[in-house]
């Protein structure tokens, strides 16, 4: 230890129990590992002396970006450094004309979004904790977010890495160029490798012109089913939102229970939907015609998308939470929905879901009980349910999460012996003392 | 061979040699090696086979499509066999309700599009060669075209794949859905690996909503450095163009000699823009004040578009042409027009320049002496200059086209040696042998 401390600026290396402690943890419940130390980087030459020393001597590295993760990604394990770049905050260059910009990784995600509105642009992916994420850990897991349905997720928006590997070596991937297709797509490989083949240093991200402010459609439903119709035919009829977005009745409920909106007996379901094009009365037409109870447009949408926002809070008011991630094929998200309600059903569980319905990802947030150190048998019976049933219909595990720690044990039911054949071998020629992130992702 | 005959049903190997001299080549001037046979495959279980016995026997394989290729990536290589993709056309799936498709690697582009249009949607990538190349050939290449300046890339299109590694063993990549992060983005290492990993046997594809008929402008200028300021100021006012496309003098001047256009003297470069969303006369606009001598806004756009996709053929009528493809930021697409002119000036050479100009994605054509077996000595040192400039200038070296054979001398200037390291240790990972299409791309 005292090797990394003489290797990197005085300062960078905290080893107080408290502190390694409070940066071994993300969103998840899950109990971190022992950290031996936190390094604070601040350059790309921290980041380069820490895991030279960490591979000569073996050491496990967790990044770590705003730990905002949901899967567990960043979670410490024994006997490791905790790698934090959130200190690497410099928004290096920002391009207008190119619609380019170059972070460092521990810039917030809507600091890069707000820095970009000055020029009349955008940063596109905006995971919900994006006041509070950084753009390194949204890289590392290749978050998604409200405005995907119509904007892409992270790895759309990745043009170019600098990356450096275990052994202190540094590689650029990618350009600065819209198109390129010299060499193999490292860049892509990178986006969402959950910190396992290297840690980003340095991005190179594609902004885009900032959209007209949009209008927003409210639409209440007698049934989750018949608000999931309306998603198809919103798609079907090419309306293109930029959010589209559906709440379940659990979440609705926990909604009003803690700030009394004035929620129907009768609603079982309500969609939330932006566009950017004047689409809005075609796609409340379409909420009526699939049997809305009740449709709003409004312009300023502010309160609405806030009310959104509120569905985390209000599940947290109510327990601890396990929140899912899994995603179907769009046809596919009324009989998802019908399958989670059967597993809230059957294992006596309550499941609150929203979904990125546009995308066809839910997110079914298991409520448990307080004081546990771990989700019951019963919750775990239920989620099973629900992965099964999200892989059966043709879908995934994992939306816009990462599959982290929490799901590895389901990993194999998606990922068939080749496709894990592979994953290991790219760790193995990455990493091949497997000292990034290990037993994370793959 | 007779084993490899033998492992196939009757009819799939081809040995006569004329028959394999005329799969052995792609469109450039590269004369191919000569290969061993021709394997016609139809099903994935003809590919295993053929890889099978290739990996048994350490024998060479070059995948193909339907040979459109611009860099030389399925040009022949001694001893090989050539596995021709170009009969597995089938559409498997097509799910309007998803917006995907499933299809073999040997449907034909333009043939995909055309069946999404009867469900009211699009297959969006469109190579020029896209009435003849397969869907197969430009995942390898992750082929762009003149609509992705709107809608990206193949990589943007390709949702998940079935791949045939080079032992034989299968390997599914992806998924159905439209977001999905689990695991590493094998389907985008594998899309634009110039068929060194694997031979892709089945793709789930993406389709999107078919567009309303685009409006189309077209602005001659005196200067392909105004037409250039104008392409900066469309892109900057976000009028979002589903085409935006210039031609150089050299190459209008070619059109005009065979087809009679009326080229204007003063005329010194054309830009051909489209807009689906109503932005035609903006885009005109700027034109006109970003010094265009001569703007027509056209609602049937189809000769305009039809007069750029002369503009190869008119190359080809002066002589052989080495075709290139490098990609600026846009903002340099000015300076990077005036580097070609002077290249071409310096050494003598007619160098004729379309360009994805949205892109920044340039395609100059050196024309050089029909009979000669390659480029002459001042053409190669003007490609050079190209090359280094566009490097110089934060670019790549191939936008769209692919590395293949032809800028594999270039490559070092543009990877450094780490990311020649990672190439490499994929590939070994993949292929082992180095049996997959050898000596290309990487």
């Amino acid at each position: 230890m005292n090797e990394l401390k003489y290797a990197l600026p005085e300062g960078r290396v905290l080893t107080d129990p408290d502190v390694t402690a409070s940066y071994g943890r993300d969103r998840t419940f899950l109990e971190p590992g022992k950290a031996r130390a936190v390094v604070l980087a601040q350059s790309r030459d921290d980041v380069v002396a820490t895991l030279r020393w960490a591979s000569e001597h073996q050491v496990p590295v967790v990044p770590r970006g705003a730990g905002t993760g949901l899967a567990g990604g960043s979670t410490a394990v024994d006997g490791c450094v905790i790698l934090s770049l959130h200190r690497m905050t410099a928004i290096r260059e920002l391009s207008a004309g190119d619609e380019i910009a170059v972070v460092e990784p521990g810039v917030i995600t809507a600091d890069l979004d707000r820095a970009a509105r000055e020029h009349g642009l955008m940063y596109a992916p905006d995971p919900s904790s994006y006041e509070i994420s950084t753009i390194g850990g949204n890289l590392a897991t290749n978050a998604g977010g409200l405005r995907c349905v119509k904007y892409g997720v992270t790895r759309d928006s990745a043009l170019g890495l600098e990356v450096v590997l275990a052994d202190g070596r540094i590689l650029n991937t990618g350009r600065r160029t819209v198109k390129g297709v010299t060499g193999y797509d490292l860049t892509s490989l990178f986006v969402g490798s959950e910190g396992t083949l290297g840690v980003i240093t340095l991005a190179t991200v594609r902004l885009r012109r900032a959209p007209a402010p949009p209008a927003t459609v409210a639409a209440e439903f007698t049934s989750a089913v018949d608000a999931a119709s309306a998603v198809s035919a919103i798609i079907a009829a090419g309306c293109q939102p930029s959010l589209l977005e559906l709440i379940d009745h659990a979440t609705l409920r926990a909604i009003d229970d803690w700030k009394n909106i004035g929620l129907e007996p009768g609603t079982r379901a309500m969609l939330i939907a932006q566009s950017e094009d004047g689409a809005e009365q075609r796609m409340a037409g379409l909420c009526e015609e699939n049997g809305a109870s009740n449709v709003a447009v409004e312009e300023d949408g502010s309160e609405l998308v806030g009310l959104r926002r509120l569905a985390y809070p209000a599940k947290e008011r109510l327990g601890q939470c396990l929140v899912e991630d899994v995603c179907v094929p769009r046809t596919a998200l009324p009989e998802m929905i019908a399958r989670i309600e059967a597993a809230a059903a059957a294992h006596d569980v309550l499941i609150c879901t929203v979904a990125h319905a546009g995308d066809g990802n839910l997110h079914p947030v298991f409520v448990f009980e307080r004081g546990l150190p771990e989700p019951p048998p019963n919750v775990w019976a239920a989620a099973d349910e629900v992965f099964r049933a999200a892989l059966d219909l043709g879908g995934t595990l994992t939306g816009e999460h990462g599959v982290g720690l929490l799901k590895r044990r389901w990993l194999a039911l998606e990922c068939g012996p080749v496709v894990t054949e592979i994953h290991h071998g790219i760790k193995q020629l990455f990493d091949p003392q497997n000292i990034l992130n290990p037993g994370k992702a793959i």
